[in-house]
C-alpha cells in the first residue's frame, strides 16, 4: 500500500487523459490510465523536500517551496503526463489552482497542498480536464489507495516503484511507506524523479525538513546526478504522527533510528529507478570505499555507475574495465593509481597500479548477470558510498528519440 | 596533406597489427590497415600541448608533459588500437622506448619526440610488433604523408578528419594543417580525443603553449567535456618556422592573426569530431550568445549539445525544445528564464519566458536536416560561444556494447 501504509494517510486517483489532452486530443483515448492522485492526511504533517537544483524550476517547484515554508502540509496532488514548465505566469495559475482546488475538496488552505507534475515540458496543462479529476481523487480516498497512486505517477516507468517499513520506536509500531517514478534515464540528465516518503511516527517540528537533504544524498542523488537535474526533481518526506508514539526529537537515538528506516526507504526506491531506467536490463551497484571523504566516494560512485561507455560494455557483456578506472579518474574524487583496488562481480581486474591477469570469461559472466557489483577500494582514507545504475540498451534511445510523438 | 601541407613536415605510417596483437592474435590479419605514424619536422619546433583533466593519465601524457618542459620538439609517434594507459610501470618504459626507437632512426634525442596512443584500455603495447613498424614509418617519411597519418590514428572514427589553411602573415605565406581522431562519443565520457596542428610560421619561443589551452576551450573543449575527459586526451600545436617569416611576437596583431588561424583549423576538427561521433548521422551546432560571461556561454553551449536527452530528440526528429531549455537550466551558466530567446533551424521556439506557439511541423523539418543549429540568446550580457555534438542513435549503443570483443 505504499504511501498508504502508514496510519492517517489516504490517497486516491483518477484518469484525466492529461497527456492525451497536452498533445492536442478533443476526448480522452479509451483505456486511459490513472494520471492524476491525491494523497491525504487526516493530521498535519511535518514535512521536509528538496527539489531540482536547475536553474528553471516548474512551477510546482516554486509553489512548494513557499507552501514548505509554513511547514502545515496536510495533502499532496501529483500529475503525470504535463511537466507545467516553462509556462510563464499561466503555469504558476494552474499549479496554484490546482492546490486550491484540492484543498476546497479537503477543507484545507492551499498552502497545506504540495502539487507535482512530470511529463513534457512547455505545454499548458490541460485544466479542464484535472479539474474534475481532482474531484474524483478527492471522492475516492481510501487508505488502500497508495499502490494506485504509485501507478498514476509513472510516465515511462515500466513499473510502479514502493517500499515499505515496519519498525518499533519510541514505544510504539512506526510505519514507513515510499513511492516514486523516474525512468527516463540511463542516468542522468533531465528525466523527472518524484518520490515521496511518508511516516505516521511523531516528531518534533521541523525533523523531516533536517534530515531529507542528507538522505537524498545518499540515495535518490545517487541515482541520477545532481547538477542534471530536470526542471521538476521533488522528494518529499512527510511524517504525520498518527502511531501516537513521543515526538522523536532531533540528535536522540531515536532520531538516528529513524533517519536509517528512511534511509532504508529511500535507498530502495533509488534502487527501483535504476533497475527500471528506459531499456534497462541490468542493475549495476558501485560501491566506493576507503576514499578520502564521503563526497568524494560519492562523486566516485555515481560517475561509474553514470558513465555510458560503462553502461554499454556492461549491456553487451563486454569485459571493458578499463572503462570504470577512467570513469573514477574523471569524477573528481582523489585518486591514486597504485592504491586502487577494483572488483567486477567479486573478480579482482585492477590492483597494484597496473590491471590483474583475470580470467576475461569471469568477468564476462559476472557482466552478463542481471545485477553487477562493482567494487572501487581507493586505499585513501574511510570515506564510502553507494551508487545505482543500469546498462545502457538500444531500447533506450528508441523511447526517447520519440517521446513526445 | 594535412599535417604536411605546413613545410618541413613529413609523416610516414605503418601497419603493425597493434589491436590484433592487444587481443591476443599471433599474426598481422591480413588487410590490417595502418596503424602507427611518425611525423617529423626537418627544424626544431615551438610546441604548446594540453592533455587529459582525467587523474588517471596514460603513460605516454606523462611522458609529452615530461619532454615538452625542454620545448625542442621535433617528432611525434602515435599509435592506434591501445591506449597503453593503466598500465603501472611497463606503460611508461613502452612509451618512453618508442620516443628512444624514434628517436634513433631520426638522429634526435628521446626528449624531441612526443608519442601519444589511443585504443583500449589497461592491455600492455605489443612492443614487438610496434618496433619494426616504427623503423618502417620513419624510412617512409614524405611530404606527402599527412593523409596516411590522419588514417592511421583512427579507432572506431568512420573516416580521417583533417584541415587546411594558408594566409599571408608577417611577410610571408604561412601554412597550417591539422588532424584529429576522437569518435567514441555521443559526447563526453572517456572516448579518447587525439588533434595535432603543424604550421611552419616562426614564432618566439613559447608562444604555442600561451595559446594552446585558450583555443582547446573553443574549439576541442566544446565536443568533449573537460571534466570526462579520456586517460590519453592530448592536443598539441607546432610550429617549426619554415615558412621563413620573421618571428611572430606575443601580443602583436601577427600573434591574434595567428590565433584565429589556428582556432579555426582546430574548430574545423572539433566539428569533424562532432559530425562523426559513433553512430551519429547530424550535426548539432549550438550558438549561445548575450551570456554572462564567455565561460558562461561554453558551459551553456556545451550542456545542450552534450545532453542525452537532446540528441536522442534530434535524432529522431522530434521537437522537444523543453529539453534544450532544461539543459540550459542545469548548465551551471547564469540564466534569466524572461529573457531567454531560443531558435532551431530558425524557428523560435521559445521567448517572454514560455514556449512560443510554434508550427510545430518546422521544427520537426529542422531537427530532420543533417546539420542542426541551435541558437540560444540569453539576454545578459556579452559572452558567446559555440559547441558542437551530435545525436544519439540506436547505432551508438552497438558499438560500444562490443568495443574489445
Amino acid at each position: 500500500m505504499a504511501l498508504t501504509f502508514p496510519r492517517g494517510f489516504r490517497a486516491g486517483t483518477a484518469a484525466c487523459g492529461i497527456k492525451a489532452f497536452t498533445a492536442g486530443a478533443s476526448a480522452i483515448p479509451s483505456g486511459q490510465r490513472d494520471d492524476l492522485c491525491v494523497i491525504h492526511s487526516s493530521r498535519l504533517c511535518d514535512t521536509g523536500g528538496v527539489f531540482t537544483t536547475n536553474k528553471i524550476k516548474a512551477a510546482s517547484v516554486v509553489i512548494d517551496q513557499l507552501h514548505l515554508q509554513h511547514n502545515r502540509v496536510q495533502a499532496l496532488t501529483i500529475t503525470s503526463g504535463n511537466a507545467n514548465a516553462c509556462t510563464g505566469a499561466q503555469g504558476f495559475k494552474d499549479a496554484l489552482q490546482i492546490a486550491k482546488l484540492s484543498a476546497d475538496r479537503l477543507d484545507l488552505d492551499p498552502d497545506q497542498v504540495l502539487v507535482s507534475s512530470t511529463g513534457v515540458i512547455g505545454r499548458y496543462l490541460p485544466m479542464d480536464a484535472i479539474k474534475p479529476g481532482i474531484a474524483e481523487a478527492c471522492g475516492k480516498l481510501s487508505d488502500e489507495g497508495g499502490a494506485a497512486a504509485a501507478r498514476a505517477i509513472m510516465t515511462t516507468d515500466l513499473a510502479p516503484k514502493t517500499a515499505e517499513l515496519e519498525l518499533e520506536l519510541a514505544g510504539a509500531t512506526i510505519r514507513l511507506g515510499g513511492m516514486c517514478k523516474g525512468s527516463g534515464m540511463i542516468h542522468p540528465n533531465m528525466a523527472t524523479m518524484l518520490a515521496y516518503v511518508t511516516t505516521d511516527a511523531a516528531v518534533e517540528p521541523g525533523l523531516m525538513g533536517k534530515l531529507v537533504k542528507s538522505i537524498a544524498d545518499r540515495s535518490f542523488n545517487q541515482v541520477t546526478v545532481d547538477g542534471d537535474s530536470s526542471t521538476n526533481d521533488t522528494f518529499l518526506m512527510l511524517a504525520n504522527g498518527a502511531a501516537g508514539n513521543q515526538p522523536i526529537r532531533s540528535g536522540t537515538l531515536e532520531a538516528e533510528q529513524l533517519e536509517m528506516a528512511l534511509l532504508e526507504v529511500a535507498q530502495q526506491l533509488a534502487r527501483a529507478i535504476a533497475r527500471d531506467g528506459e531499456g534497462a536490463t541490468k542493475l549495476i551497484t558501485v560501491k566506493v570505499t576507503d576514499a578520502f571523504s564521503d563526497a568524494d566516494a560519492r562523486l566516485a560512485a555515481r560517475a561509474v555507475a553514470a558513465s555510458s561507455l560503462v553502461k554499454t560494455a556492461i549491456h553487451g557483456g563486454d569485459p571493458n574495465w578499463g572503462r570504470i578506472v577512467c570513469a573514477l579518474g574523471y569524477s573528481g574524487a582523489e585518486l591514486a593509481l597504485d592504491k586502487l583496488h577494483l572488483t567486477v562481480g567479486g573478480e579482482v581486474v585492477f590492483a597494484h597500479g597496473a590491471g590483474v591477469d583475470v580470467d576475461l570469461s569471469a568477468v564476462r559472466h559476472a557482466f552478463e548477470q542481471p545485477e553487477i557489483e562493482i567494487v572501487a577500494t581507493l586505499g585513501l582514507a574511510d570515506g564510502r558510498a553507494e551508487a545505482w545504475g543500469c546498462d545502457l540498451s538500444e531500447e533506450y534511445v528508441r523511447i526517447n528519440a520519440d517521446y513526445t510523438t
